[in-house]
């Protein structure tokens, strides 16, 4: 984690970054229902998930949304912000023991309303041990120009 | 948390619930980072937050997307399921002893190309104890039709 | 979780509610642990555990008692509060990866001698996933009179 | 912790032991909220609160139960074992910040329906910071008879 | 935990005391690293970890060091303080589901430039469930002398 | 996060890094009692602490060392491994609400026994919001010689 100063001209399109895997375990499944009280059994109770087609508990998606948004969370540009997201998509189940890796591409610049900041989308994906994208989003950010 | 079957026909255009309130407390924050790896100064840090323009210290976006949507897991449909996220948008930040709650309303009901379904839209919008609206977003599911 | 009055009349004998299922997880033993401070080695040592009659890691009366009156926590009356508990006992131990889930039943109606007020029992059943009882006892509520 | 064993006819009536304090915190409000999943705004609201006759949140019974059990878990008797408790009740709030601890006087010796054992009965008081007591409960043990 | 004043005089050379076990779980990591901020592969990767020479993820240094020193935490002594540590060394890997145990003998006494006090030095060994060394270090206190 | 080759010879004698700061909350108190059982009062007990020198709860020293060791672990370099410790002292005590940062230099490098490899020692500086040294260690590294 640290602090890089970048303007809205210094992204360049198509740059990507790649960050290291993390394993999501049961205990990324109790923490994320104990902070978000989402104690759905699709999460939280193995037997009934042996009756359902996955057979297995599932990951929440916001916990795949905040571990992969954390994962990119390497460097901080003091020029920059987070407006939103869009086309937030679970792609395929995140299960207990699955390993997960995040990449994020620019995939749009573009100008903004607000005076003085260009728009900057990030293509981010998610991928599991096996290389199959299991979540993708488009993250938003306006960027200071020069 | 309960069980209530409902299919595409059965869901109401501008039908709405509302979650009863949760203040977001410095132990949600550091648990966030906890789970995420984001230990980012504007979570994190007091201090050099009180250099920057709002302060204090704000809340992880992800943090509050995943309390509201936990929120709003009172029901479990077991014809439908979560396609994913649109037009999530931050639009004032959460500070330590904010109280949030959330409303949803349905507000689109159209066709969707998987066959036997249909797509609902809930907008979902994240109120603060002083009634601003602080996050918004569109949760995309897909019913199965009667 | 939601908000719906009911006086003492409203109450019917006999009357029942279901909670669903969880799994008890290792992580929920640690988590327990470290909020009392209990890292008795019944709990928490699975070498000396399986010198034991159980020859495995036990869940700690506390958490299992806290999670089935969690898992009843789903509606507010704001004319009832909670005395407390009478009858708690630990029927069989609850092992990592056991689900359990909470049966309520009405079992008694009474006066009470706080004015305005009635005494009512609520049953409390707490089975695995083999529906054998695990844990039983009786919450004493006061509820007011209409 | 340390391990003394102590057999029926070693428990003196009306011996007692006292644990140190500790201070309730807003985190094992949340913490506890997230092992149980009650999300109850008697203990998550702040903003609800102060519109209730307490003003502020206050402590799920369970988990000043729990921390007071914990508390008086510093010696593990290997012919003993906990049967359950009788006559919980919760006689004032906790609220954040308070300090606890936990009072135990042996109450009760008397014979046992299983062969070999005699029962001892716990008496537990819980204590704030000015000495007002906030829960009572009968802890029930089983002890080997030499 | 319980308090018992001893002095400098009272340290008796080669006196030790062990703790009981604790199994280090999986979910002692994942807090480990929610702590530290610490997400090495490491300790969280499991998959890359089985590209590793010890072929399964192994546990931070400073976790094992802050449960060996949380075992030892069982008596406090108002007239001693803790002043530091000295050759902490990590001499094994710790893995998931090892249990771990922790010796402490008083090594060293001596004369310290503070007046009024003595200093002693406590050895510190932490085994796992095969009696090897994992990890030892030497703990310096500050007693007062009579 | 990011991975860095670096050999014996790359390391260069005074260079130094420095972590952003991070703000030690009650929260990481209570955690870090929950990781390590360790509920001394002088941690968790306000009261008790009001009649103390410092008047306030303390850190534990395993926590500030564990986090300042988690600020510095930002890269991950394949040719040095962490052997372990030295002259770990904690000169001023860090209480709730306190901000620490983490300074790291390279203070020697010799020969070591291990061949192939060299010994690194990084002198460890934690500093408070006042600027004041809290603690200091040093890590000894053996890093793979070209």
């Amino acid at each position: 984690m640290h602090i890089k100063t970048e303007f809205f001209e210094d992204y360049i399109l198509g740059d990507s970054r790649e960050s290291l895997g993390r394993t999501i375990t049961e205990t990324d499944f109790v923490l994320h229902a104990g902070q978000t009280g989402d104690f759905f059994p699709h999460h939280m109770d193995a037997e009934w998930c042996k009756t359902q087609p996955f057979k297995q508990r599932i990951a929440h998606g916001t916990l795949i949304f905040s571990v992969a948004i954390g994962q990119t969370a390497s460097q901080i540009n003091p020029e920059a912000f987070s407006k939103g997201y869009d086309r937030l998509r679970f792609i395929k189940p995140v299960f207990i023991g699955d390993t997960i890796h995040t990449k994020i591409a620019i995939s749009e610049k573009s100008e903004d309303k607000k005076a003085g900041y260009g728009k900057i989308v990030e293509h981010v994906e998610v991928y599991n041990q096996n290389n199959e994208i299991v979540m993708v989003c488009d993250h938003i950010l306006l960027a200071k120009k020069k």
